[in-house]
Formats: structure tokens, C-alpha cells, sequence
């Protein structure tokens, strides 16, 4: 399928690039209408790549997935408004705030979630907020931690939330898919990522997730 | 050995419990003198049982559980100091705010934890925050999820960090226990209830963990 990404990061590339060896049509994207280190992600990954503005990326994906920095994700969001109306906007951004230096707070938190902010901001799409609680290569080869574990969606459209898990399943080999409810359940897995900064310093690596485990 | 417990509510009064039937002494404590709840805990329980004040049990414990709500825990604390003076103070509490209702935001978060409050207010005793990442009948018996789960440790004291490791996996069966670093660490374990607090609501039951995968 065509599938849209904003973000010329390290996330946007490797979801992309993911992608694109499942056979998708991938358009990555970000504020400038060219991008020299896009267009050389592009010409490695091949064909099946490309590049564009975040408004491009947004009319050319069937599906969306917003992988900015957590700073620039709702004016990216806000670029991207017009093509994803209707569409499922897949949030794996977080609010890290690292003004002050490293380790980072949150720049939202409390009674709001970045994930809520994106779909104020994209009022016809339906966002659905998961992926952002491990490492983008985790996200795209769960099984690289040699065992189950759990990732997570928050959303306020049931159907969406539904695509979306389908999705993770079918094509990202995720096998624990946990639907915490509507959209403000983003703000327990945004701040999730306080606890996740920490353990990425006790265990020295980024290579790791959490498996839930219940009576 | 002899243990004070700073709380009479669901959580003391469980790791009291627990602690009695491995044959300790344990004291609870409240604000006032005589608590007639307390008091009755104390008469089921059996002999090893007592209960006083947060000066009484601080100075009765060679070890202190601090396990009052979280927006009494500072000046729990504050009442306790004097007999907390060269203790390892285990800090199990949350910063967990109910005024505005259910869910529950933080009242401390960002560059600050309520761990670190606590032990702003105690200088001369030495904070673990640990086991508050969990509900108190799994704090004293993570065998009844079925499967291994993690609990963290963190602290400005190594030893005391140790100690409490250990008493974690001798006296209440925990397996695997991580080392985070820091008192700061716990500003990571303290934003996880707002994670914790939605997967309750996912998964119906208090009765879960979290297990670290790693590759």
C-alpha cells in the first residue's frame, strides 16, 4: 500500500525503510520541498522510495505514520493537515524536551499527551498513538529481543485503533498488542518514556522493551 | 529484625503483614498517638505487631518502609526524621494528585520526584525509592503473577541500595531487581504510574508487572 511518513530521522528512515522491503510504496518527508540526506535515503533504499513535502507525503499515504521529533510534530502535523483528512495518522512521536540537556523531561504532560496536541491539530484524521514506548528497531523487528513483548494503542476511533493493530501484527511482526482505550491513554505511555530513558542507562542499550505479566 | 512502617493504609499494613509472617518486628505508624484502625490491624496480626506514631516507628526500625499516601508522605517524613537519622529509608510511595478525580496526574515531575522531596526533607537518612511501581499484593509476593517480573532500586547510597536489593529478593521472593542509579532515577519510576494506572484500566486487575526483555 502507499504509505506516507513525516520525518527525515533516524525513526522515519528505518520505519520507511522497513516498509519498503515489505514491498509498500513510501514517501518520507519533511518541511522543504528538497532534502539532500532524504534524497540519498531514497536513492539507497530504491524504488519503491521517495520524497516529499510533509503535505506530499500526507496526500500520497493511504496509511501515515508521524515519526518527527516530538518538538516539531505538530507544525509538522498541522503542514501534513490537508491529505490526512480521513486518514489514520499512526503517532510515534514523543514530547522529550531536551533543552536542559540530557536526561530529557516533558514538554507536555499532566492533562494533555503530544498525542492529543497532534489531533487537536488534525481534527479529520484519526490518530492513533503506539510504537513510541521502544527504540525504532525494536518498532520494525520485535524479534530481535529474542522474546514476546508488549507494545501498546491509544486512540479515539475503535476502527483505527483496529487497522492499526492488524498492521502491527501482519506486517511488523509484533505479536502483544494492548489497546489502552481513547487518545488521553497517550499520556501514560508518553511518560512511560521518563522510566525508559532510565532503564536505556541501567541497561546500557536501547535494544529492550517490556512484556507485560499479569496473575 | 526490627522494621517501622510509615503509613496505616492498604499498603503498610500489607507489607506489615508480610513482614510479620517472615517474623520480624514491625511497628506501623500514623500522625496521632491512637489509631483505632491501626489498633485493630495490630490485634489480628499477633505479637509481633505494634503501632505509634511516625517518630516512634522511625526511631523502633532498623529499617523504615515508607508507605503513606502520596500527598502526606513529605510530611510523614518531616514527623519521622529524628529516628531516621544513618537508616536506609525505603520509599514505596507515589506522587500520585486525585484532586481533579480519576485518573490521577503527578504533583511532582519533571526535574524534581517525590523521592527526592522525601529525602530533601530527611538529609540524615539514606531514600531507596523502590516497589512503587507496583501494587502492594505484588510488592510481597511477585511469585503469585506466575512468571519473573522486574522491580527497580534507586538511590544516592550504594550500600543502602544493596541492602535493600537484597532484602527484596531474601525476605519478599523478587528476582530480578535493577539498579536505575541515582535518587533522580526514581523521577522515571514515579512517571510509569501514569502507564501503570492506564494498563489497570486495559487489563482490569492491579495484578500485573512489567518484565524486562532485552536482546
Amino acid at each position: 500500500m502507499k504509505i506516507g511518513i513525516l520525518g527525515t530521522g533516524i525513526v522515519g528512515e528505518t520505519i520507511g525503510a522497513k516498509l519498503v522491503a515489505l514491498g509498500h510504496d513510501v514517501k518520507i518527508s519533511g518541511r522543504a520541498a528538497v532534502n539532500e540526506k532524504a534524497g540519498a535515503w531514497v536513492a539507497k533504499v530504491g524504488g519503491k522510495a521517495s520524497y516529499g513535502t510533509f503535505a506530499d507525503a500526507a496526500a500520497f499515504g493511504e496509511l501515515v505514520f508521524h515519526c518527527t521529533k516530538g518538538d516539531g510534530a505538530v507544525d509538522a502535523a498541522r503542514a501534513a493537515r490537508a491529505g490526512l483528512a480521513g486518514k489514520i495518522l499512526v503517532d510515534v512521536t514523543n514530547p522529550l524536551d531536551f533543552s536542559a540537556g540530557f536526561p530529557p523531561t516533558l514538554f507536555v504532560s499532566g492533562r494533555d499527551s503530544l498525542g492529543e496536541r497532534i489531533q487537536r491539530e488534525v481534527p479529520e484524521a484519526k490518530v492513533v498513538k503506539t510504537l513510541n514506548t521502544v527504540n525504532c528497531n525494536v518498532m520494525v523487528d520485535p524479534s530481535r529481543l529474542g522474546a514476546d513483548s508488549d507494545v501498546f494503542v491509544s486512540g479515539d476511533d475503535a476502527e483505527a485503533k483496529a487497522v492499526v493493530s492488524r498492521f502491527l501484527r501482519e506486517q511488523l511482526g509484533w505479536r502483544e498488542v494492548t489497546d489502552l482505550g481513547d487518545l488521553t491513554t497517550a499520556r501514560g505511555t508518553e511518560s512511560y518514556l521518563l522510566l525508559w530513558i532510565r532503564l536505556m542507562g541501567a541497561l546500557k542499550t536501547a535494544d529492550f522493551n517490556i512484556k507485560l505479566v499479569r496473575a
